[in-house]
């Protein structure tokens, strides 16, 4: 079945985010390091954050409520005040930001949404990643939108059935193993895997648990139309017709 | 037209949520005046959360963000960081505190998803509303959910366009004039008013800024199923047919 909805990630897909975070964490371990020299800022900070998802979800909100519980936590409760304004700050920040696009990005996606219909499927705070997508200029590219409080197998399959799209004719595009590869792939959807230099921890899967097919990997999105084009090709040995050339 | 689908606003109008969000508030204020015995918590508070909300959108994470910053705004940094770790522990508390439903909500429901097809319509934090919605144990009488980031006319207007719904066959149903009333009956659809004891001052609204038609006020949903069969009984006055009676 040749694509028909070609579906992009947002964050570190389509734009910078990963390394903006860790940006911020750099600074809070500058911080609490006046505080608490020989803390393990990272360590707790990302060990709280996985307590906190079940309550709080992803995105910036979240992250800079875990920072704060982590300075106060780290510090016994001896932080100033004016640090964790500092901290809220730097959240403010982070949701203020311009959204910096990845290279090739927005030429392969005015060419991609001539041949395909195009979706974004993107996970975390609903209100932030509207503002990213506002702010992108790619809005008008998508034919939908499509924000998640998570990528699961589930969450693929009833969305795919309320959008009417059969597994065959979707191709999922994203940087995350675990959250745009393995559900997708597992439903019977093929994926493209383009990684971003940085990958959050929690995000981290090997390569090893994934099948073998079904799913490509790409050194960057300029890649993706010649990409397109060979795995839509009818396969001779696949389908036993003959290629029309 | 008669009605076809029936949508429901979540908070305060199914399921309790401004009076808690008073209780914490109400803790707030007393913490801040071992502090600041004469300030004005209420007022800054209030001004904090219509400052940052075109940051942090609606929801309890928004609402813990802003009760930290007036904290130590007020304080002008004296608070210990032990007492905005109360604060940060209120905002926990508010994301797992079980779903309350409001009197008479399981019932009219059970009946109307019989007869019409349900939406819940929210706004707020996705995360936070999906699983106060799964908590509620009212998610399988729903045909759709929709979390959108505020309820303007254009939201409500690009929702019935996607799903295929005539304004004619909508009605909105909520406990917020500004939200679930104001838009809807902008677009020519219905709605129905069921207040709320308390509401927020930011949805406030007066009733002569609304149309004089096209919204019905209840004093309890109770009393929803005997508007609705009013609402769509053909009216002779006004499409010229005889009635069936």
């Amino acid at each position: 079945m040749p694509t028909r909805v070609l579906a992009f990630d947002g964050d570190d897909t389509l734009w910078h985010n990963e390394s903006r975070f860790n940006l911020t964490q750099a600074a809070l371990r500058d911080l609490l390091h006046r505080h608490v020299p020989d803390a393990d800022v990272d360590g707790h900070l990302f060990e709280l954050e996985m307590q906190n998802l079940s309550l709080y979800g992803y995105g910036v909100k979240a992250f800079t409520l875990s920072m704060l519980e982590t300075a106060i936590r780290l510090t016994d409760g001896r932080i100033p005040a004016a640090d964790l304004q500092v901290i809220l700050g730097w959240g403010k920040r982070m949701l203020t930001e311009p959204t910096e696009l990845l290279d090739g990005v927005r030429e392969t996606l005015l060419v991609a949404s001539g041949r395909y219909s195009l979706l974004l499927i993107t996970k975390g705070d609903l209100f932030d990643q509207e503002s990213k997508l506002a702010r992108s200029g790619l809005a008008d590219l998508f034919s939908g939108v499509e924000i998640l409080s998570d990528k699961t197998v589930d969450s693929y399959r009833s969305l795919l059935k309320r959008r009417g799209i059969e597994p065959g004719e979707f191709v999922m595009v994203g940087n995350s193993l675990r959250s745009d590869i393995a559900p997708v792939v597992a439903l019977g959807a093929r994926a493209v895997h383009i990684p971003y230099p940085v990958t959050w921890n929690h995000e981290h899967m090997p390569d090893e648990s994934l099948p073998r097919s079904g799913w490509y990997r790409l050194g960057g999105i300029a890649e993706l139309a010649a990409l397109l084009e060979t795995i839509d090709q009818p396969s001779e040995v696949h389908d036993g017709r003959t290629s029309t050339e």
